[in-house]
């Protein structure tokens, strides 16, 4: 069963206490297809504009990803420059060009209209709206991704596409302003009424929370010596996240659980180098090994 | 085998966004010899004001808490006034008036000076040292709290009483200034390397870390729907931390993991009413049902 991803793919420029990069390879859907195809078949939907080479796509090649939804439009792509303070939450946004992405309107292809898993990065909730409406059927399994300027600026587009979202993935603060509740349990509760029945809160260093009708399930943030660069930290989560669970084909608790771990250990590789660098490299035996380590972290008896 | 705590006993006047109090009794060493009482017998050491009723001694009647080590001085009691917001972290001192606790001279009663297992409260690292000093031959087991004050003004003393320390508690802003290093794991090396081999990072509604030797475990906070007041939750983590400590008798890393545990659990409890509202009448067998809650709330398999 292959995973659909519908979101951007960009080239960023990085600065952190660790180095500097001035165009890397980016975006939500490039970070979480890498991420997920280390557990499943992903189908990607994007646009990148002509200065994205051969080169660029070779991250795609050789892995579980397909790219015949990734649309090539004339211009430029969507460029992000940033830079991070020891404290990876100091973000500071130095420049976010648009480019081809401002007029991106997704269109699945043919064989991407029967998808079952779904995840919505980070857009427009119209736009997330459209990808579902070009979907026949319904889907058994949405994830869906959003951000402070939705949840400000278009509620009702947003609060719309929720109710055909199972899996709500944001951090703790779009959390308490899309419920209006400071306290994180009386927020999901609001959340479910929206729609989504799980709420998966990604807390950065602190590591994430779900939130569902079977409970509540916390996963720490892997203690590491060196943060290099936490872009795409969240966006790699949120693939192996989603890669386990349609790998595993179902939602029970104990499938729920392992992909909050195994979306874990995708993020805390993510950050341990520039851009895709570590995401690229590392291979089943190390996610293995570090899903062990989180087992490590967090396990006792009583 | 007994547990001695020495630090303050206090009066306190508490706003949160659930209520407010304007006096009830608190200070560390209350609120640690209350929830270590759970696992162990506790000697305390202290001093308080004539304006200390039975009534207010009523808290450690009952329990397994000794106060031969209470000391009553002519004046008024450690009062400390203080606000907190939504956000627990946001708290503001409204006022500290030290009282009879500003020439505190901590004296053991003959019968807690073959003490093994010992907890110095947050207070000036060169009374800590005294405690120490009166002690007859070597404690086993030496836990260690302080805050930025004594870090700031007290360096080298500090140091001192962190030569003869083996386990320091204390909270993340702490461990970073301590040690001059942002990243925790490095900064638990740097603390390894002035005394303590084992380092408990309380990390408020994010839980706790603990790093020794033989590895890193990671407890979440609990998932509470209201947090009435955060008063007093580190001292009752550490509470439960050392009682548990105690009463198992030995420093391996399954019996520490489990002490990080009732740690949690006991702070856990201190927050959900005003002051020791709620410590004081948790029950054994609650204690038991949040330790296994915590087991729900952080197990999977891979």
């Amino acid at each position: 069963m292959s995973l659909l991803v519908v979101g951007s793919v960009a080239f960023d420029a990085i600065e952190t206490p660790f180095g500097k990069v001035e165009r890397t390879l980016g975006g939500a859907a490039t970070y979480f297809s890498v991420a997920a195809s280390f557990f499943t078949h992903v189908n990607l939907v994007g646009v990148v504009g002509d200065d994205f080479t051969p080169r660029d796509a070779a991250i795609f090649r050789g892995r579980r990803i397909d790219i015949t939804g990734l649309e090539r439009a004339p211009g430029k792509t969507f460029f992000w420059a940033g830079r991070y303070g020891h404290d990876p939450n100091e973000r500071v946004t130095l420049a976010t060009e648009l480019n081809v992405f401002a007029t991106f309107r997704p269109k699945l292809p043919e064989a991407y209209r029967h998808s079952k898993h779904v995840f919505l990065a980070n857009i427009d909730p119209t736009l997330q709206r459209s990808v579902l409406e070009q979907i026949h059927g319904t889907p058994r399994m949405v994830a869906l991704d959003t951000m402070n300027y939705w949840i400000e600026r278009t509620p009702a587009e947003l609060r719309e596409i929720l109710k055909h979202t199972h899996i709500l993935m944001i951090n703790d603060a779009e959390t308490r302003m899309l419920s209006s509740e400071h306290n994180l349990l009386r927020a999901a509760r609001h959340i479910f009424g929206i729609g989504p029945k799980t709420l998966v809160i990604k807390r950065g260093e602190y590591g994430a929370l779900m939130v569902h009708g079977g409970g509540i399930f916390s996963v720490p943030g892997f203690p590491l010596e060196e943060v290099h660069d936490p872009t795409g930290a969240g966006d790699s989560f949120a693939g192996g996240f989603m890669g386990y669970l349609s790998g595993a084909g179902k939602l029970t608790d104990a499938v729920l659980r392992r992909a909050m771990v195994y979306g874990s250990v995708m993020g805390s590789f993510a950050v341990e180098r520039f851009g895709l660098e570590r995401l690229r490299k590392v291979t089943p035996r190390e996610i293995d090994a570090r899903a062990r380590h989180f087992l490590r972290l967090t396990q006792f008896r009583l």
